[in-house]
């Protein structure tokens, strides 16, 4: 008789549900329930307008995934209940929400519900970005260590500006709230009743560390003095490790979705990170790429080290006992949707059409032909800035080489080529840094997707490139975290690397480099590196001068 | 009773005649022929194929242009013939012939019409870039003097590499001709008998000084022992000044085209240097840029100056008893069009459908409504290489800024802004190096008809823009020229200065530099300036080692 989890994956716009067979690994079932409320960033469901770069969401949506997504797939895989032994989260982050002292998020009541600061702040709620330059500011001047371990530099997307952003504008807000929790252990709370904080997110976007904890009360009251006692009062201090189970699903939650009382629930985890076991990685030296609209870049070690341009480095932040490294490039896809959106002339969609292709798949078949350097083209992957290994979001993109005869595909190629480039970068600067990056492993849509992209990326890192064996990748990983959750007794693991080998999965065929091609694109990347550094390292900030030119222009 | 000249353009595809009234100015009549051969640039009449970057012309062409042409506008205006006093005409240089002692070409014999040496090597033939690096290099090793009036640099379309070309690989035709003469020279050969050399393809394009003449037999022996003797005998020593008539036209001329066998003809001159008068310019400190598919940069000075990067100063070069300075921009017009071919996507075309405008107006029309700097963008102009001040035709286009909100209105501006910026660099090199410039005229297709751009390069420049009053700059250039060469004892004048100021034409609206705009112009041309030198001027060369890896890998 087998054994089940269920691994829910909250997205941006949508969530899924995968119910997977913890024995043999087969992926049983699954379901996808988009949020009604979306993204909110022009106005609230009330109607009340939102300011810029605001990315606010529901957190009845969520519920509503839950609802829908687990009768659903229990539903389709005509698995027994009983044998669902426990289910994993994992969500967006850091995407925040304020609640009462029983988790009711703020919005849910009538005396909030019009504040724009009530609601779930989804990780690209931009409108931070003065907190964050202060936090900065005030962290560098006290030069508080723990800076260092996320790159020198705290994004405005993470807990604590987007804390002080409430402070600054909803004071009462702030007071009205018993907690601020993400929204990964929200999600978790609501359906065992347990409030726990996973040590992904509380480290790596809420700057607490395992030995060290939060940073003193001293710096908060210098970012703002009603955030002083925020820790104790707000955040708090239990912080769970990672393969840790939160409780048991309560008998409402039971009840409206079918599953049984014993159902053990997964601590909340985040979208990226939790896909590690689920392309197999069981340990240090194994880099994960999560290559989508943006990339995200997973990675462990057996060291605590201080990687410059990093997003953060975390004990136990991906799987117990482990240091966790992020890093991650802003633009990648987005990219190539730039691109045909507004570098395709009208021909190119014809002849597509002409040969049954979508235009990605048209430009690709021309991109492929192409030998390595043979467009003569060059471009830095900045179109939205660089988070690693810059840390810069002022920067902008670059291409160069352009001759009369060059070609829509040639430039399709050379933004695929300048995110290898990046990729490499990073990578390099993580062994430079002491953290070795011995194998590489590719998720998400373009992995799954873009052969060409990922020969690329092989003859541009000289590595072979594996493939995540799952479409679902975050859902995979949720449902083996949960396994462990389980434990052995339940049918499950005791340790994530156990699970990881058993229940991951890489396609049968990777990308293995070209010599030939590896040895222009060593050549190539020399350039990269150099252009990367005149431009990213201060001695020409010409993109922050157009910059700055741009926006005074603009008001 | 009024007194006539025809002003004959010859272009790279077809010829022009304007017939002028040199009294009041007013253009009577015009008349286009295209060559019937255009350019050959695959294979000869007779079948032979040609080799790579060959671009040759038919004689008999140019011929076809003069019997069509001038009995049409004779015709079309109602002029008597009688009153038409005289003919200019004016080509594309350095546009090369090899003939026999008559004037007859070599191709149009059967014992040379197979072998494409005997065929008119046309300005853009660009297969003697071999001769011509061979050339440079051992006039700088003799440390030839006269390089430096040449921006250090001959290019490979000059008459002496096109002619050491038919040395290495046709000595036999080379052997054969009497004469090397220009296309310029030629058609005035042909319509009076009499062979002249004019002193601005002589100077700016065989390397020919008014005070010193051609370069010593020595060197040319040592760019091939076949050349030592090459000025005596193959390119002639009378050189003509401008301004200076070549004699009458012949009986059988005067038959075939119905002109008075008084009609007297005007020296060979250029199609650029031509345009001078014909915005009413009469003297030194005054820019023409002639804007089309690339820029020509006409100025004349009174001092003789080595301004490096410049094409060329040649005395009486463009008016007797002023220094003629030529300078370049080898791709400006192909910039906008190659943006059109291959970065402007599909809804533009529907929208400007719509709108019931060309894809150019509608971009136009988008791109004026951006305020200066609000793209965000920088581009340099060099998709083309750099003609001035650079002189490096392997520099390639770099645009930056980009962000996932750059759209194609805004990398179309950008291109327009990287032309001006680059006309600015030319500009204050002359200033710089002695040549004043106070004024600022345009002509050629762009400045006729992009008012956005023109007056982007007033704000660039921060000068007035004054724009061509004719469409027909250099024909009407050669009737004014040729007004010159009637003289006024037959209705015409006896100087080009007069000439001009009295039957050259600008527009009454100029373009006038606006103070804001120029502020910020100021501020994006220090930062193009920057990358203009860091990528010009040797300190990264990526540009070059990506074209050398292109080039490796293209073959």
């Amino acid at each position: 008789m087998g054994k089940y989890t269920i691994g829910i994956d909250f997205g941006s716009l949508s969530g899924r549900s995968l119910l997977l067979d913890i024995t043999s690994g087969k992926e049983m079932a699954s379901s996808v329930f988009d949020y009604p409320h979306g993204v909110m960033d022009k106005a609230l469901p009330s109607g009340e307008r939102l300011g810029n770069d605001y990315a606010l969401q529901h957190p009845q949506d969520y519920l509503e995934v839950l609802y829908h997504t687990i009768p659903e797939v229990i539903n389709r895989s005509g698995v027994d209940p009983k044998d669902i032994v426990a289910i994993g989260t994992d969500f967006t982050a850091c995407t925040m929400i304020p609640c009462k002292a029983d988790g009711t998020p703020l919005c849910f009541l009538d005396e909030y519900k019009h504040n724009p600061h009530a609601w779930v702040k989804l990780w690209k709620h931009h409108a931070a970005q003065y907190e964050a330059n202060k936090l900065n500011e005030i962290a560098e001047k006290r030069n508080e260590s723990w800076l260092k371990n996320y790159g020198g530099k705290i994004s405005s997307e993470w807990a604590i500006p987007k804390l002080m952003q409430v402070c600054d504008e909803a004071p009462e807000i702030y007071n009205a709230m018993d907690r601020w929790i993400e929204a990964a252990d929200w999600i978790v709370w609501m359906m065992t009743g347990v409030e726990t904080r996973n040590s992904c997110t509380a480290g790596y976007k809420a700057i607490w560390n395992k030995r060290k904890g939060y940073p003193s009360k001293e710096f908060f009251k210098a970012l703002n003095p009603m955030l002083e006692n925020c820790v104790r009062e707000k955040l708090g201090t239990e912080i769970t490790p990672l393969g840790e189970r939160a409780g048991t699903i309560t008998p409402e939650f039971a009840e409206k979705t079918g599953l049984s009382t014993d159902t053990v629930v997964y601590i909340g985890n985040v979208d990226a990170h939790v896909c590690v076991p689920s392309v197999s990685i069981d340990g240090p030296r194994k880099m994960l790429a999560i290559i989508g609209t943006s990339t995200c870049h997973i990675l462990m070690g057996e060291e605590e080290r201080q990687v410059p341009g990093m997003c953060g480095v975390v004990e136990d932040g991906v799987m117990p006992g482990l240091f966790g490294y992020e890093a991650g490039q802003s633009c990648v896809g987005d990219h190539f949707a730039w691109l045909v959106d507004n570098c395709v002339p009208e021909r190119y969609y014809k002849e597509a059409d002409a040969k049954g292709l979508n235009i990605h798949q048209y430009l690709t078949s021309l991109a492929s032909k192409l030998r390595v350097g043979e467009s003569g083209l060059l471009a830095l992957d900045w179109w939205n800035g660089n988070r690693s290994v810059l840390v810069d979001a002022d920067l902008t993109g670059c291409m160069l080489g352009m001759t009369l005869a060059t070609r829509p595909e040639e430039m399709y190629r050379a933004l695929i080529e300048a995110t290898a480039f990046g990729t490499r970068m990073i990578v390099e600067n993580f062994q430079s840094n002491g953290v070795p990056v011995e194998e590489f492993y590719a998720s998400g849509g373009i992995a799954v997707k873009n052969e060409m992209a990922m020969q690329i990326y092989s003859d541009v890192l000289n590595m072979p490139v594996k493939i995540a064996g799952s479409a679902q990748g975050p859902a995979l990983g949720s449902a083996i975290f949960a396994s462990v959750a389980a434990g052995v007794d339940n049918g499950g693991y005791d340790s994530v690397f156990d699970a990881a080998r058993k229940l991951g999965k890489v396609r049968e065929k990777y990308y293995s480099p070209i010599k030939e091609n590896a040895e222009v694109y060593d050549r190539l990347y020399a350039e990269y590196k150099k252009l990367h550094d005149y431009f990213g390292r201060g001695e020409n900030n010409v993109m922050k001068t157009l910059k700055k030119i741009k926006s005074e222009r603009e008001n």
